[in-house]
């Protein structure tokens, strides 16, 4: 039995650069919280969840209830979470800009580091919990952003003259569509990515489809593209531009707010649909396919509480003849270490995932950043998640976070610090 | 890394008593095949599916594809052997009284071992490696039987007149509702069930209707009924005594066939309506969802996949609010076993389980028959499955299996050495 009896939630702030999107912008540093667990007989698991101090206190508080639970009781686990937490609904993720439900994000803390511990004892890694390893290496997509010049960080709005490469490249602004074209060919050449995402819902829909046939013009029809509005475009707005892009899009991402909506949409295109928006819990599965809202779910394991809930999200959508993908935060290594992890025991091979980590530069695991080989990181090597703690790196992030005096994340403030009269809107065109 | 280096097959024929079902009638034995694999670090795991000569062929030429692998690739050797057997379709279940298709067997088979493996290697019970324990003790519900005087096995028809409590209760006739009420205050009182199931479809519904109202007198409101007819009754035949029953059932299993017609069944009635009929597949999932045809799914790892397959069940029956139970067939201690780990860690609270059990007198594991207190049975101790093989039972049961005869499930043949001209007909009230 192997009993947890510490667990230790540290809040960094990581420099991320002012990306654009329909939330407002990327403020200069991205919050994360590490959590570690040790449990009595000395074992120690790690996890990564989006940083915020409400989320926090929740899981400082949840310490009591998880102090003496052996780690293989997982389910156990969640059921005393819910017990104190209450089960989230899908009223609390409502239509903010991103997730925010405790539930899920501290069970996803909880569970992923059990599992590290898990595959610690067993001398196992996590893919091998999950049913074991259906691929090797996981592909992502390139993740392209309309983002204003500079580094971030104590930069801010500045940028680095010493950088080169995709260091360089990364703190260029993109807010046209050469730019965007630019942005992909140096994030591409620098992690071999093999299909492009754009975060699309920062310009009027005109520009962004723009930038889109300027990406299918540059690097051909054997590159799935996908654009994510994040849901600001209306209804007719999604299915005249969808249906410009017809036969160039892989798939279009939550064009429009709500499975309603969306199921409209989806009705008039040929272009399969996503969604990290409109079906984003299991209580939103029943009626999504009953209207047929979406083709692909973009899960996300600290969001659908952990990654064997992703596992049954997976079956879902098997079941259903959905595809899966994941969605993504910026983040680092430990989360990344997961989500290969489980991209790697999905039984259906998945759409490439999104992730965010090109744009970050810190990294809080020893070696460093992880590696991408022609767009997809190989499965780390060795039991449980694979990845250690850089004590030294957590605790100069963790200082990061003290100095930064973010609490959570809010795009509509830092947007405002450029745009002063900026508004977010739910639908915007 | 724990290979698989043999796999042995056994095929047993266990006694049973002549019980009547709307296929016909038990012959005097019941076939179940024993799986047992042993890896290359000599670690051996067991396992107990339905028997039939043809799946143990098919499992015998599954075995060139699985020596080698790696017992916790479970999501690859399901798609090794899915690559090679084809996928199970739902015309492959069809109409036929059980199902008999080969990839859930055979994979059911070849998972359970390798988490019984898994178990002992990690020094956990398989309860564990689905999550963890929900609940220590797993509920089952008395399973009536209309049947013809008589033990099985070499005595047929004939009784054993030393035998004493269920064991000389469970030889006698059971032909209408007084007996029907006999047999089950007899087996109340040695297993101490709490809900009791009748399997219908053998005599007119009347008759049957007034056995479950008897029952309700007997035992009173507080102990749940079920009757399964077996999917013999019309739909109008169906509607009519499931008014009369309104109140007195837990749930209505199977009373008509195809999703279509329990739907509209379901429509009709208040009562909850439980299949392991007409939605038998993850295929049949979404046709099921669609039309709303049942309430309870009757799950069984050996027709689902698997024990982790049955868990997605679980999570596609908590998504969709579906209540989720076990369908049984006269079986040992194994399958008992790996029902009970499941059955412990199924995140919701499961309807107490079928089973056969019994049914039977004979045992394959160490230390004989397993217990039930209160009618349920406490999770086994010790790693994996917690019960091993009793290589001198199986022996015996082994020989029993080439004595009798037998290489499949064939009740038509049986009832007809009773009943010369009785016909199996789909629809019959
Ligand atoms: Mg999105
Ligand atoms: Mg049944």
């Amino acid at each position: 039995m192997s009993r947890i009896q510490q667990i230790t939630i540290t809040p960094i702030a990581i420099v991320d650069p002012p990306l654009l999107n329909a939330a407002g912008l990327h403020a200069p540093y991205a919050l994360r919280t590490i959590v570690e667990i040790v449990t009595d007989d000395g074992i120690s698991g790690i996890s990564e969840i989006p940083g915020t101090r409400e989320i926090d206190l929740a899981l400082a508080e949840a310490r009591d209830l998880l102090i003496g639970k052996d780690v293989f009781q997982l389910s156990d686990i969640r059921r005393t979470l819910v017990g104190h937490f209450g089960q989230d609904t899908a009223a609390e993720r409502g239509a903010t800009p991103w997730d925010q439900r405790k539930m899920v994000h501290i069970f996803s803390a909880v569970e992923v580091a059990c599992l590290d511990i898990i595959g610690k004892i067993t001398n196992r890694p996590v893919v091998d919990l999950l049913g074991g390893r259906m691929r090797d290496r996981v592909p992502f997509s390139a993740y392209l952003f309309y983002k204003y010049e500079g580094a971030g960080g104590d930069l801010a709005f500045g940028t680095d003259p010493a950088a080169t490469g995709w260091d360089a490249a990364r703190q260029k602004s993109a807010l046209n569509p050469e730019e965007i074209v630019a942005q992909a060919r140096a994030m591409c050449e620098e992690f071999g990515f093999q299909s492009i995402k754009l975060k699309g819902g920062v310009f009027e829909p005109r520009q962004e489809v723009d930038a889109i046939l300027a990406l299918h013009e540059a690097f051909g029809p054997e590159v799935p593209l996908r654009i994510d509005p994040n849901a600001l475009w209306k209804v007719e707005t999604a299915i005249e531009y969808g249906r410009e892009m017809e036969g160039v899009l892989e798939y279009l991402e939550d064009p429009v707010r709500g499975q309603e909506n969306m199921a409209a949409v989806r009705k008039a295109l040929k272009t399969p649909l996503a969604t990290n928006m409109c079906t984003t819990s299991f209580e939103d599965i029943p009626r999504s396919i009953e209207l047929g809202s979406e083709d692909i779910i973009l899960s996300d394991h600290h969001f659908w509480g952990g990654l064997r809930a992703s596992m049954t999200l997976s079956g879902i959508c098997d079941t259903f003849g959905r595809g899966l993908s994941m969605h993504s935060n910026s983040h680092l290594g430990i989360s990344l270490a997961a989500m290969v992890h489980l991209g790697a025991a999905l039984p259906e091979v998945p759409y490439a995932l999104d992730t965010h980590y090109p744009w970050q530069s810190d990294e809080v695991i020893v070696g460093g950043r992880m590696k991408f080989v022609d767009g997809a990181v190989e499965v780390p090597a060795g039991p449980g998640l694979g990845v250690e703690l850089d004590r030294d790196a957590l605790a100069r992030l963790h200082q990061n976070y003290l100095k930064c005096g973010l609490t959570k994340r809010d795009d509509l403030v830092e947007m405002r610090k450029k745009v002063p009269d900026w508004e977010f809107k739910l639908v915007r065109w």
